[in-house]
Formats: structure tokens, sequence, C-alpha cells
């Protein structure tokens, strides 16, 4: 951690930073320079929440080296972990993709699909039973029926289940039918869920929030991981900006980003990634081109019947050839689907 | 509700949405344009998810007219909701202060904060007990010893109290203490929260999301008033922008905005709001002049011992000076502190 | 367009707006709902500008139903746009790379990348000799001295010459030795600008604002075409978001998009767009797939030497890894390199 | 500056940043930390860019630590610049309102309007002559004939005129009539064009780029005052946000922020800053009271027949009502309109 002192501080004020540096147990490398002295911190590996010496007067500002993620990150295990669910294994040389509806509707609709999504390639079936909605006029959510619907649909197609959960009091309802506890992007930073999710033993999917940056996002993992949780999947879903023509940014470079600071596998939700269904092939082939470990995406029997996200939903026809064509990016890159 | 065709939807794909209007039991006014066809939807104040017609084949776009939401809104209330509390009100003529720390810490820390605001003229205190935090590791709260805490400082100063709740089994424990229920911006959308706030007694601080537009605020709050619960108090406090000098960009003009469209008190955190001391004073002088009903401002005995968010913490003299300028405004638009 | 009147417009207000709409000799299509009325304006191609009829006492809101931009739009011409340039076709089954230094710094410098970079399969070779500086204290460029060593690179490699222009009364100097004319991401609304280049004979390859949406894109290309050239080249190059890992978020889902919305080709700049040499593969391997035109990459013989933009440039040997790994990706979509 | 090297780093990599910084002249700190090597660069008021470095192998990232801008620094000069037009000045303790049109359309618009507003106390008129607009088939403002009419208003009522300008060739021309050249938010960056103002012998109001940081503000303020011109107004005027409701977000505590970092004095413009009428009175006050030095207002005879902006521009009767309200603001804080 770094000190930079106001170009008008004082020797008092200086002196003041040191020894409380010193009282904490670190060493301090006071820097003198031409209009301003910047302090080193020193700590083997122990750390200052880099706010505690921004109070200090006399301080300009405190930039932080170390990255703030431990457990997530790639300096603590070097190679991709491998998360198995059901026999398939999420972060290796295949791609898995997830496909299904946005919510569980109806026996008819999750049966359906669940059959039409497999047939295409599809390992995973997502389905909301319990949903976050912006209204709370909108529809929630079968909640325990979908779940019910889900378990059929999982006995019958033998396809494992991706199903979010949205509080801590239904992480056991949830993960007695869920192979993957998805973690919506509204609750990214819901920190009791997180702490629920991390003492549970199933894996989890974790959303980036909208608005949360990728180190947020690990931070957000290192609450599952360092609850004693560590099959953690990472997925972009789209990120908020300026641009009005799409719902989301997709922020696809942030795959090999995450590559590169984490040993988590990547997931990539090209649905909310674009809201709108003719993007989602494309932006499809662009994940898995740039390093995607997994898809997540909405596939509807009558996306205009859908009670939720119809209008990025596929249809089934339009998933079979998403999977085509996914097929020939995957294959060039040397990976499997 | 406005359906907006593509250029070159078919009669068979526009006749299909009429069709679906009609089973809706609403009622359908289809306008030729040159180029397009729009489709009007008229309910006498019954509304389809926007979302609905998205999904059919031919519709280019869906465009709301009505807000989505009724309970917050002015024309459900058309004069401002006072909210009291202890015997005193927010919404009213009088403008009121809350004051404290980010996090209660000791016990000599929280009684000490307590008189000093109290004297210089606040009227609620403010201190965290259970603290969300970006890194597990990162110091979070005292908890119930931190609730203690607060009750001993209400029975000494008289002050009413405000603290954060961040989970739904929390709601009970924090309420016992609480005269004001704080959500926090991590957890504007977090419903399963919002449900069990709306359905307890207590006044509740609802904190815009940190990228949440004025309309999710409203949208939030209703899911607190449609559970029963009808004294709410917004929040902003600052939103996440490109600008880096300040932790956040505070929305001032969202308190006339939000006056138009709603009849709930408005309640402006210039501490998270920029994130550093010396625009606290500014800010607040903003927020009065532009027609906050309260301020949230963060005050500590030592703010570079602050065991959080101490970068943006007053001292008492600080926090003097802030009240004797914000008097002065105030007595300028005609209100009070 | 639709005018939504506010809830409690008076006759008088709503009548005011139908005279004027028939004053400006369009058809008004008034549609009265349960709490509001809405009013549509038929103009059988004709339009107002929607903030016309906001200044209108009793009006809420004016929502575009049509697209403001013609002449850039996939129904003013359905096919894509092929721009032809020294031999070679941007819009076409090919994919054309760019690449070169950001600046040119030194006779050497330029040669020994024109010569490396088109051993590599570069067809255009780029290179800043008006350089646009945040700080007045930064490298400008070589200008006219730059020109000239671009005009050299040419004759010995034979490779077309892309490079920016910055001011309209550098379009002349600029446009004999360029093949192609770039605006930059900060001059993407100099109207001057755009108005001169759009009455000069060159192709222009126009750079997203970091901050513009595509509509504005489309927009500003607009102003290029009505002024008589029709040689556009989008470019995408990274927006402005509150992730900080990156330099900007780069928007690949922005090709489809545009590709939906528009006939001309769309070139990816992934070099600005991730601002990091380790993203720079990837990011280009995921334009590919998703279907950009062309790529515009930042090439140095000595990346840490660079007086510009280092951190982002690629080595000639990390550049023929890019080559080959986009070859591959291109087969896989039946395009070619 | 400071260099933070790789976890992995090799001491050759270290060595060669060592060597290049006594290379360039400086004097290098290396503190080597339990993971991680930092260097601190020391230059006695000398800078690099910080790119230089971040190219160099074994780097991971460089941050900079003293500030980019110097002639418009506080530490440049430490009391407010006091910028005199025609007898008035921008920066003391009184606060200038400049008001008038978006556009100049006609003689009698801008004639009337000027009366008004002098009477209702404004100091300086505005009127646009030549209009940046985002559409080519937008009202591009009258050109040189609004000149003619904006030096006929000057004659008649003795105000100061602030105009736009466009493109360097049109500064003379401008220049001829304005007191106050006025540079748009989006030429903010077109460095060709701050370089013709700064070499011009007139005040500049500088807006902020609408998605410009304040440190790009002041770096675009540092251009005209480093050619030669340092009689430079800022202007926040909104900045782009993903909030829908308002046209932009304005960012009122740029005013103490910008009061903290520079000597130049600060204008809000709250008309395009919410660009919408019902706000423009609450914003002002808030400017106010939050220390602007200045406030650029869009007044109109006939807010609904405005070619451009009539939902922000006022009535003349309700900038008579702002100006009272502003005025008791200025008193409360001791200063004069």
């Amino acid at each position: 951690m770094i000190i930079v002192m106001r170009d008008r501080a004082s020797l008092k004020e200086i002196s003041k930073v040191l020894k409380e540096i010193k009282n904490l147990g670190f060493r301090a490398h006071p820097i003198k320079g031409g209009e301003k002295t910047i302090i080193g911190i020193i700590g083997n590996g122990r750390t200052v929440p880099p706010e505690y010496f921004e109070a200090f007067p006399g301080v300009e500002k405190v930039v932080r080296i170390l990255k703030p993620f431990k457990l997530a990150s790639k300096e603590f295990k070097k190679e991709k972990s491998l998360i198995k669910i059901n026999g398939i294994s999420i972060g290796g040389k295949e791609i898995i993709v997830m496909a299904g509806p946005c919510s569980v509707e109806s026996r008819s609709q999750i049966l359906e699909t669940a059959h039409a999504v497999k047939e295409a390639g599809a390992k995973i079936l997502r389905g909301g039973a319990f949903k976050p909605r912006t209204s709370p006029y909108s529809f929630q959510g079968l909640k325990e029926k979908g779940l019910e619907l889900l378990y059929e649909a999982k006995q019958e197609t033998g396809l494992a289940i991706i199903t979010e959960v949205m509080a801590p009091e239904h992480v056991k309802i949830v993960g007695e039918v869920a192979d993957i506890l998805q973690i919506g992007t509204r609750n990214m930073q819901n920190y009791a869920l997180l702490e629920a999710v991390g003492k549970y033993d199933k894996p989890v999917l974790l959303k980036r929030g909208m608005m949360s940056t990728v180190e947020e996002l690990l931070m957000a993992a290192e609450y599952i991981l360092s609850n004693g949780n560590y099959r953690v999947i990472l997925c972009e879903r789209g990120i908020r900006t300026f641009e009005k023509y799409t719902r989301n940014t997709l922020d696809l470079t942030a795959v090999p980003l995450i590559n590169q600071l984490s040993h988590l596998p990547v997931c990539i939700d090209p649905s909310h990634g674009t809201g709108k269904r003719n993007l989602v092939i494309p932006a499809s082939k662009a994940a898995v081109a740039i390093g995607a470990d997994a898809l997540l995406v909405e596939v509807h029997p009558c996306p205009e019947k859908a009670l939720s996200d119809g209008a990025q939903s596929l249809t089934f026809n339009e998933f079979k050839k998403l999977m085509d064509e996914i097929k020939s990016i995957a294959r060039a890159i040397n990976r499997e689907i």
C-alpha cells in the first residue's frame, strides 16, 4: 500500500502516519519527492483496509497495491478449477451449455423444453422457481411448485438443474432440487445469502452485479469461498451502461480478464447480456471464441407466451441453430461442446 | 402502452397482436402510419408487463406510457407523506438531521458521538451494528453488541435510532432497538428483505442502489408499501459513474424529481455521496437548497481511528459547522432545522 | 411519433397540440385512455424533432417511433456496403486487418513495422501522424513528417494507409497520403470535421465516441453520408463504463446490432477496446466470431519504447500469433483473412 | 509516480526498469515487499507519461502521484481567478447569471429575450448562432446572421454576449461579437479548437464533456491556458449516466471539487444539466448554495415555439422567479447576485 501525502503536509502529519504504521506492526518506507512525500507500507502478506489511512490529516490518497481477493486468485491456485456436477465438469476442455426458460411456468412447458434442449446438446436445465422482479405486481415464480416441476424434468431427462435462490432461508429447499444454486445479479452483494450458500454443499453460479466491477465480483466469490464452498462458477450477464438499444452491455472481455486473475470457471449469459433474441447467437459465438467455459441461454417453447423475458428467449429451432454454430467455433479453438 | 410494429410486419402479425390484446380484455387502437403500424392499448387502469408483447413476431418495441409504481406515486397521494418518529416528523417544514458514526465501534465512541451530535442539533443517531462490507476480511460490525450500545445511547440522549438491517431474519432483533430500519444500497433490490420490512411496523429508510434509476428506487419502495408499511423515506446516496475523484456522484436533482413523482420524503447522504470529508458541507448546503427533507451524515469522534469510512466522516467541530451553515440556507428557503 | 399528455392535461392543452400537428401538415390520432390521452402523429416519411412538442403545456413526454438516421439505415440500402480501397474490399467475405503503431515515431520504426505486419497478413498500415492527446505536454505526433514516412512505407510495401485527421484544415494534406481517413473517438461529434471529410473523396473510418450510443454513431455517419461521401466504415473501440481493470469496455455486441440497423461495414479496435496487451488476442477472436468486417490493431517493434499506447501494443511475434488464431475462427464461420 | 511490478517479476525485469529510470534522469526508489516490488520515481517536477513504463515486461501497473494539470491547478495559483468581461467579473463575490435562448432564431426573439433577462438581473446574454446538432437534418443555427443579431442585442441592452464557436476557422468571426467564447460539451477534447481559442484574446467558457472526468476537464483547460489564454471559466452541464428520467445527471459536487483543485471559476448550466424545465429552479438554488460563480440558463419568449431545447427553457416569468429564489440563497451564503 502506498500513502500519498498532500503537497503541504507538515512534518507532524507525516510522522503521525509513520508512527501509526509502526504501531500496526508494518514497515514504512517514506520517499520524499520534489513536491510530495509518499510512504510505502510493507506487511508481509498482512494488509490494512486502504480507507484506514485516508482519514489521517495530511493524507491525499491511499493506493492499494495488492489485490483484495485471495482464495479466488490465480496466486492461490494456478490451474483452472474443475467444478464437477452430476457427471459433467465445468472448467475443462468441454464447454457446457445450460438452457431453459426464464421461469418455470407449467409442467408441459418445462418438460417439453427439457427434452428439446437436451436433444440439441445442452447438459444442464435452467428455470426459475423463485423470481426476483422489479415490480411487486409481476409474476414472482411458481416457487415450491416450480421446484417440484424441475425435479420431475431432472428425473425424466437426466439433465442437471440450475435454479436461483433469493434468500438464506430458501437455500435448503432449493438445494434439494438444484445441482447448481444460482445467485442473481441483484443479490451479488447480498452478504447474508453469500454466506448461506458458502456454508452449503452445492456448486454456486454467481452472477456479476449489473453495476459491479470484476474486482467486486471476485470479492463476492471470496465470501462464498471463505465460508468453505470452493465450487463457484462466475457469470458475466451484461453491465449497465448509457447504451439504450440493448438491455445491457455484455462485457465479453471480462472472460480473459477473469482467466488472468482467478482460477474459477467463467460462464456467459448472452440472453440477459443483450436482451434481444436476434443478438443471442452472435454473442454466444463470441463468448466461445473468447474463452468462456459455459453458456446460460434462455429457451422457451413459445417465447410470445413467456411470463418473463420472452423478448430474449430462443425458440427450440433457434437454440438448435445456436448449438450448431458454436460447435464450429469450439472446434476452431480446440474445445468441445 | 404502445406497441410499435416493425416496418415489414405482416398483416398476420398485426392481427395476432390485436387478437391477443382483445383476449386479455383490453381495447386496441391501431394507427397505420406511412412506414409503420403502431397499436395503442387501453386498459382502464389495468396493465400488461411491457415485455409481454415484445416477444411477439413483428413487434419492434413496446413503449410503456403509465408509470409502473402506484402506491408510491403522486397520483395515489398528492400531499407529501409525514413520517412520525419518536416525536419528530420527516417530510414537514423541519429538515431532520441524522448523524453518527458509520459503525458502532465501542461504548465510549457511540455515547460520545450521540451527545455531540445531539448538542449540535441532530435529532436521530445513526450507527451500523450489522455492516455490509465488500471484503469478507473487513470489520463486519459489532452486531448484537452494537445494537445494545445503540439502545444505551438512545436511553441516555433521547435521540431516535437509525441502523441498517441486512437480512430478513434480523428484522425483528434490529427493530427492537431501531426507530428507523435502514436498507443499504446493495440491498435495494433484495426482495426478500423488502418484503420482510414491509410487513414490520417501523419506518424504513430505503437507500437508492448505487446503480439504480429513480424509477427502480420507487419500485423498490412499492415492494415495502404493497406489503403494508407506508412509512418509507427514500435516500439518495450517490450513484456510480465514470468520475474517479469522488467515491460516487451525488445525484442532487433526484430530490425535486422524486418530489414531482412521489409523496415520499427524501433524504440525502452527503457522506457516501461524495466520499470526501471536505465535500460534505458544500453538498449538505446544496441538499437543503434543493429541497431535501432530511440529511444522513457520518460523524466520528476521531475519523482517523474509524474502523470504516473515516475519510468521509466529520469531526464534532466540522459537524457543528455543517449545522450552522445549513441553518442559514434553511431560513432562506423558509424551512427549519 | 407519440405524444403522451399529462394525467391532468386540460382539453385546451390537448387541442392546442392537435391544432399544431395539423398546422405542421401532419395527421393526428388521439387515443383517450382511462388515465391519459396519447396522440399519434402520422407524417408519411416527414418528421418533427421529438423535442418540438416536449415544450408544449400539458405534454409529459414525446416518444420517437422512427429511427433518426436515413442514409445509414438498412431501410435505405439492404445489402452490406463494400468499401473498395487500393484493390481490397471492406464489407465482403474477407476480414481485413489494419495494423501498425499508435504513432509514427521514426523512419525505421514505421518501415520495420510495415514489413512485419504485411508479412503476417495485414492489408492496411495504421500509424498516427497527428495525435490527439489528453495532455498538451504529451507527444503530439510527427505531423507532416509523419505523413511523409507513411507515404514512404506505402511505396515500399504496397500497403494501404489509414491515419487520423483532427481538423478540417488538415483533410487535404492527410488525404494526399491516406487511403482511409480516420476520425478519432473524441471527434465523433466534431461536426465541422465530419462535414469536411463528407465533402472529400476518400473512405472514412469513423470511431465511436467513447461516450456515444450506437444511434449517435449512426447519426455521426449520417453527417458524412449526407455530405456526399458514402464510403464510411464504423469502428467500435470500447466505451467508458465504471469498470476499472480495463481501459474501456469493448462493446462487441455492437457489431451484430449495427449489422441489423445499417449497411455500413464494422471494424473492431481491440487495442483501445481493452487497453491491455494480453487481452488483445482473445478480443480479436471474439470480434471475428461475432461478425466484424475488419480489425484495427496496434503493433510496435518494441512496445516498451513506444511514445504512446505501449501497454496495449503487440510485438511482431504476438501479432503473428493473433493472425494465426483469428484465421481458424474465420474459417469456422466461413470467412477469410 | 509509482511502478508496481508483477508478483513474479524477475530481477532482470526489475533492473531494466531501474536502469531506464536513471537513463531518463530520474531517481528510483525500489521498495521490496513480501509479495511485490514497487518502485518510486522522483523527478523534481519533471514527469514521464504514466503509460511509458506500463509496456515494460514485468510491470503490473503504474500509479500517477502528481496531478497532470499545472497551469490550471491550485498549486500554480492559490486565489480564485477573476475573469473581467465588459465591466463585470466572474469569480468574485457576485454570482453572474447568463441567460437567453438556446438558438438565436429571429430579431424579435433575441431582442425581446435580451431585454427580459436584463430586467430580471442577468448580466450576460447567451444565444447560439452556430449550433452543434446530433442530426444533420436539425436546425443548425442562423450562423453569421445570428451573430449580427447578437451584436444588435448587445448594442441595445449593453449586455455582454456569450456564444458557441465550433471550428477553429470561426474563432475570429465569432470573437468579433462574443465577449465570451463558448466551447460546447462535444468539443471539449477538440484539440485544434482548444488551441485556436487559446491563442485568441477573449475569455472562454469551457463546457465539461458529457462523459469526461473533472480531471479531463482541467486537462482541456490546460490546453487553452498553455496556449496563452488565462481567462477560462469551467462549466458543469450534466454528465451521462444510466438514469433516464433526466437528460443528464448534474454533477453539482464538481463545483467544490474544482474549487479545491483549481483557481478557475466554475459555472453551472442547470438547463442542459437536467433537461426539464421544472427542475431548473431547484437545480439553480443548489448550484448557488454549493458555491458556483456563475449560472448559464436557457430562457425563451415562448418555449413551445423554440427551434431547439424548448423543453428545458424557462419563460420570462419563470426566469424572474428563478432570480428571486437564488438571491435569497446568495444572501444566506454572503454572496450577491
